[in-house]
């Protein structure tokens, strides 16, 4: 890893800050930086509000773990994606209720436990987004409630089946990837989670 | 998975597009679309040409699989991340030539064999970027050859190290993450890459 107290040499520094662009849904920036060798530079990115991401287990008797998840169609990348049920936290909210708010919504179920796995970083270029990376178990169906214009299907797989599709390509979306190396774990008994009573 | 013909009620069609913002490194559109049940909704996407990652594997006979590593400071997200390398393609570049370039330009390795792992997507809301992963091994040192402005240090970890640190939160580049699913899987042998020499 190294010592984070001799980073000097690769830090940037900020000089100057502008809007790039407030769209209706993206907000870019664009900084200029002192990069490590005095020399400046321009940064562009997206400044995002952070999300959360939950790994929700069905766990029964003698049967095999299985996940809930969802099919989704993404228009930037023009497919229907298979991924954990995910969402943009609102002003002020904590990712505990913001990961139990979009279960719900997106769903209908709701958890009685809950373990943070960890966070992760999807796209460290241009980016300030974050995805706290939540474990749900203690699951009740109940009625979901879409966004306007929110259109997705809810489906189940066993844990098994969900590492086999992202090893084979058929899940592609980069978060669910990544909570696959959780829920791998987790089945191997090499991740514990450390789970709280909602 | 389900059937990719029975997902017609999820698409989205496009009904006119235009540039958000050409900015030096970002380039956005937003696009009108129809939603499954016929009103129109706005979408906002930063443009990319893809990406690719490359797992670099350092096998020797008797000793436990290591791999290379960078450690960069990610502006977005203010703080200096531990990642596979990884760079966008150019122009008319193929993937599996922009895995060699990247390699070792970055890194001053080349290697004498390749294996494709697959493609991942790392933010499906707001970015058409994919990346391909592709593994690498044969490795023979050689000296870097760094873009202008870029700054960052190569160095090596055990695969079992770079597990836990992606399990225990030092590691958080959400394609970093995917790759190490693949990773675990390769060393546990429950995924065979197909190599290819270079």
């Amino acid at each position: 890893m190294g010592d984070p107290a001799s980073f000097a040499h690769l830090r940037e520094s900020q000089l100057a800050s502008a809007d790039l662009v407030r769209g209706s849904f993206l907000y870019a920036r664009r900084d200029t930086v002192v990069l490590p060798d005095g020399t400046t530079a321009e940064r562009e990115y997206v400044v995002h509000p952070g999300a959360v991401m939950v790994v929700p287990l069905i766990l029964a008797a003698g049967e095999p773990l299985r996940v809930v998840l969802e099919r989704q169609f993404r228009y930037p990348v023009q497919q229907v994606m298979v991924e954990f049920p995910a969402g943009k936290l609102d002003v002020g909210e904590s990712t505990a209720a913001c990961a139990r708010r979009e279960l719900h919504e997106e769903t209908g179920y709701r958890a009685s436990e809950w373990a943070r796995a960890g966070v992760i970083h999807p796209v460290i270029a241009y980016s300030t987004e974050f995805i706290e990376v939540w474990f749900a178990k203690g699951l009740t169906a109940g009625e979901r409630q879409l966004d306007r214009g929110e259109f997705l299907d809810v489906f189940t797989a066993t844990a098994d089946e969900l590492l086999s599709w992202c090893l084979d390509g058929r899940v592609t979306d980069a978060k669910t990837v990544a909570a696959a190396l959780w829920l791998q774990n987790y089945q191997a008994g090499t991740w514990v989670p450390q789970w709280v009573s909602a």
